[in-house]
Parts: C-alpha cells; sequence; structure tokens
C-alpha cells in the first residue's frame, strides 16, 4: 500500500499544490471528488475568507482535502485557529520553520507535511514531527530554494536523509514525470502548474492562457537576492532582470516588485505588470481542462508508462 | 532492442560523458570493455594528443568507443581530420553548429550524435542529419544552456519535438536516476560527473576528493552572460559570484576567468584557483572506485529499481 494514500486516505497520489491565486475551495474539493488530495492555498487569503473557503469546501465535497499555509504569513496564529476550529485534518506548511506550529498542529489529530528544497530542511521537518515532506525542485513555479537543486537530484538527496515519505514536486505535469518522481524515490507527487490552469483554478482566464502560451525558457528563477521566485516572462520580468544584471541592491528590487503583484497578474489577469508565478512545466501544458481530467490523464499515462518500463527489453 | 544499445552495439545503454581532463583513453576503454560506451573528450587535446589518445583506446579495447568534439574547437578541422584517419566510428558534438560537419562525419560511415540544452537545438540537430541528440539539463557539470532546464523538464520537451533517439544527462548518477531517465522518454543517458571520479579519470586525485566532498548547494551554474558553466564552490568561484552580484561586465568576468583556469583545478589539483567542472549530482558521490564497478552499479541499480516500480501496488 502506498504510504501517501493511506496517510491521507486518498485514492491516488497524487496531490493539487496549495498556491496563491489559484486554489480556493472549488479547485481543492474538485482535485479531492476526482480521488486527490485538494489544498486550499491559505497564502492568499485573509484568515475570514480561508474560513469561508474551508467551509465550502466541506460542502462540495465528503473526501480529504487539507490547507497549505506560508509559515511566515503575517495572520498565521489566526490561520491557524481557524484551520483548528474548522477541524481541517491535514496541513501542508511551508516558508518557514515548523518547529513552532507542527506539534500544537499534531495535537489536534491532524496530519502535518512541511514543503522543503534541501534536505537539511527535511531533517528539521522530520525531527519536528512532520508525517510527510514535499521536495520541490528548482523547476517549480513560485518561491523556491536558493541551492537551486533540481528535482533529479533533489529527490535522492531527501530519500538517504530522511525516512518518513516523500512528495516529489518540481517540473511534475504528467504520468511520464509521476513515474519519473516514483523511480527517483518518491512516494506521490505534487502538482502545482498542472492544476493552475484547471477550469476550477482561481488563476484569471489571462493568467491561464499564459501558461497554457508559455514555451520552453519562458521561466525563471528571479530576485535570488531577495526571496527566490520562478517567474514567467513580462514586462515587470524584464525590468527585475534588468536590474539584477546591474547588481541592483534588495531594496532596489523590493522596490520595483513592489506590492500586491502576484494578485494584479495571476487573479486580476493583468499579464504585463503582474507577478506571474508559474513552474517550468508550464511549456508542456497545453490545455485549459476540468481537473478530473487533469488528474485521470496524468493517472491513464502514469500506469501506462508503467507498463512500458516494466516491459522493456535489454 | 534498446536504440542506443542497437546504434552503437554496446551492452548497456550507458554512455561516459566526454569530459575536459577527465576522459583520456585510461577511461573510455575502461568503460567500453565494461560494456558501456567510452569517450574520448577532445576538447582538451591538442590535435597530436588526440591521435595518440585515440591510438591507445584502440589498443585498450576492441568494443565500440567514440570521441567528443567541441565544435567551436580552434583546431576543429585538425581534430575530424584525424577522427576520421584513425577511423573512429563514434563522435559526439558540442557546443556548437551540427550543420557544418555532421554530413562530412556521416559520409565516412561515423555514428554522430549532438549534445543539446534545448528542444529548438534538437530539431536543428535531426534536421542535420545526425543519429541521436544528448539532452543535458540544467544539473549537469560544465558548460550549459541559457534556459536552465532541467532535466526533469527538458526530455519530455526534447521527446515531443524529435523522433531519433534520447540520451538523457545532467544529475544522472545511479541506478534510480537513470530510470527517471527512462521514464520521462529516454533511451539511455550519459553520466560525466559519476565517471570523473572513476580510478581511470586523468582527473586530479585533489579534484576527485572535492567532488567525493562535495556538498548539497555547492555547484552552481555561473557566467550566464558569458558561456554559462556549472562550477563547484571555491576561490575563483566566490570572485566570480561577488562580480557577477555587482553587476559586472562581459569583459571584467572573462577577465577574473583568465585562461587554463579548468586545466589548473582539474588536471593540476589547484582547488582554490582551478575552474572546477562538475554537476549537481556531486552531492550524491562518495566513493572513488573502478569505472567497470560503478557502471556495474548503476545497472544493477537500475534493474532492481525498475523491478521495485513494476511491483508497485496501488
Amino acid at each position: 500500500m502506498n504510504a501517501i494514500k493511506n496517510l491521507f486516505s486518498i485514492e491516488y497520489p497524487i496531490i493539487q499544490a496549495g498556491m496563491v491565486w489559484c486554489s480556493g475551495w472549488r479547485l481543492a474539493s474538485a482535485v479531492s471528488n476526482a480521488g486527490g488530495l485538494g489544498l486550499i492555498g491559505s497564502g492568499s487569503m485573509h484568515p475570514i475568507l480561508l474560513r469561508e473557503h474551508i467551509i465550502k469546501c466541506k460542502q462540495a465535497t465528503n473526501k480529504p482535502f487539507g490547507v497549505n499555509v506560508p509559515l511566515i504569513y503575517s495572520h498565521i496564529e489566526q490561520i491557524i485557529r481557524v484551520i483548528i476550529e474548522e477541524k481541517v485534518k491535514i496541513v501542508f506548511t511551508s516558508a518557514g520553520n515548523p518547529a513552532t506550529w507542527t506539534s500544537i498542529l499534531k495535537k489536534e489529530g491532524i496530519s502535518v507535511v512541511h514543503v522543503v528544497s534541501n534536505s537539511k530542511f527535511a531533517k528539521k521537518a522530520e525531527d519536528c514531527g512532520v508525517d510527510a515532506v514535499v521536495a520541490e525542485g528548482f523547476e517549480a513555479g513560485g518561491h523556491n530554494g536558493r541551492e537551486e537543486t533540481t528535482t533529479f537530484c533533489l529527490i535522492p538527496y531527501v530519500g538517504q536523509t530522511v525516512s518518513i515519505p516523500i512528495i516529489a514536486a518540481g517540473g511534475i505535469v504528467s504520468g511520464k514525470s509521476m513515474l519519473a518522481a516514483f523511480s527517483l524515490g518518491a512516494d506521490a507527487v505534487q502538482i502545482g502548474s498542472g492544476f493552475a490552469v484547471a477550469e476550477e483554478s482561481s488563476a484569471h482566464i489571462e493568467f491561464k492562457k499564459a501558461i497554457v502560451n508559455a514555451r520552453e525558457g519562458d521561466t525563471k528563477l528571479m530576485l535570488k537576492s531577495l526571496v527566490p521566485v520562478r517567474l514567467l516572462h513580462n514586462d515587470l520580468y524584464l525590468r527585475i532582470a534588468e536590474a539584477e544584471s546591474k547588481g541592483a541592491s534588495k531594496e532596489e528590487l523590493a522596490h520595483i516588485l513592489g506590492k500586491g503583484r502576484a494578485k494584479l497578474g495571476m487573479f486580476e489577469g493583468n499579464l504585463r505588470e503582474g507577478e506571474l508565478e508559474i513552474g517550468q512545466s508550464s511549456a508542456l501544458i497545453n490545455h485549459i481542462k476540468p481537473a478530473s481530467q487533469i488528474l485521470a490523464e496524468i493517472w491513464e499515462e502514469f500506469m501506462n508508462e508503467k507498463d512500458r518500463i516494466c516491459k522493456l527489453d535489454f
């Protein structure tokens, strides 16, 4: 029995990443209803709004779902309180120290998974008592690690460091890449970009179209001196790239970035001036589809590719 | 039957990358004798020296071997003449335009493979008539592509673009990672860092020890404005990183790099001031061993992991 299916009581070891401005109750419940694990991304929600999304998600599905919580969030105490009060059973923490909140959540009977970009943080998360880690490689969209370790190298590093289950993330968008993640030692996959374009994603339709139209080389990890984030090329990206090539200070970069750029681009559809967080795998995404179809196609390809590999003749 | 085994008449679809200062006749013949494909790296050889290495390689093995040729090499005409005169049957070209030399080599009955870092160049190489491509991801050591596309994303991109066989490179150092490459659609793997530490590698013993001691995050893709190259951290690396963070010009970076730094570090063992070209997978390499043992262990793990994947229960 697969460890992650077992941990979450889900049908397929496929997790939809909690993403700012994309994964509200509609996407999370659609993925959970399809047999995967849907996550509400609380990073772009006020605690009051998060409560609404949790309540609606419970109405939309009777299957397990979770909430992703960036631990550096300013309303973190309120977010955690909402999660406990609403009896959410699964929490994925990211962007912060798992020491503070893991034991509090675990005492409430909540399964806790922490997102890491290197094996040092994976070990720390394991020591804090998390049930599993998401190991997210350099190719992933949005915020990312400074070591630039790719999924290909990260999963084996983490695998030789921790003994808890590993959920691979970064560059995974198909059954083939899911099988590659399992080959490297993962027990499940977390898919972000692939679900950001789902019909149920709350991303703006223009952002979804931009993801579908993205080609190879159209994203890059930027703002490494500030907070590394993988962005799709646009006018904002070009201004940041130019400033970085001239050796801009953190303050100058923060000024260019400003505030509210992710909402502007991903939720409001301003493709030129918004911060468009998406992964390298966007170049492999060609259609906007229902989440259930995305999940079913990945699973079917995974099983077919597994058969192909098993039949390889040497 | 595996397309790459068939193309080269080799026992295992494992290719040892042609590497400057590492892969002379000793390493290439050792890998070929073990059933893989050994490549002499001509990038660090004068044409007269290359001829010596080819002659010695033919004496050391009666199995197929090849030569890697960076096409931007200053003595390229002489290098190609030596290869043809010495009746080398396999050539891997890299770092340059495959249009010029592919047809000349093919007319001599030589199998030609071109190394690419994106699907556009893969298509171009296919159109030039090469027999296969090496698709090399961001995590690979040494010179690399500007798009920073990782192996996880690159292999599927190239797979949907060309119909010739694909050899995956970048981050592959074990049977697990070899299986992941096959899952993504590769027909074979090319391994660089994993063989740079072989006993038969001509790299300086201090460089081999530095690779064995390398940890996660110890390499980074540098000099992107000049010629992107993945380097191991050392004093030279730090000077380059500092200059880049201050927005140094190409000329300033070229001045810091100077001449002969790769030889200084990789061949002469000056770990502080040399250019130490190695991949992210160096953090997973822990022993100096004979090439035959490295290859045998990778193949054994590959077959075992293939069995594990086939038996996965969902």
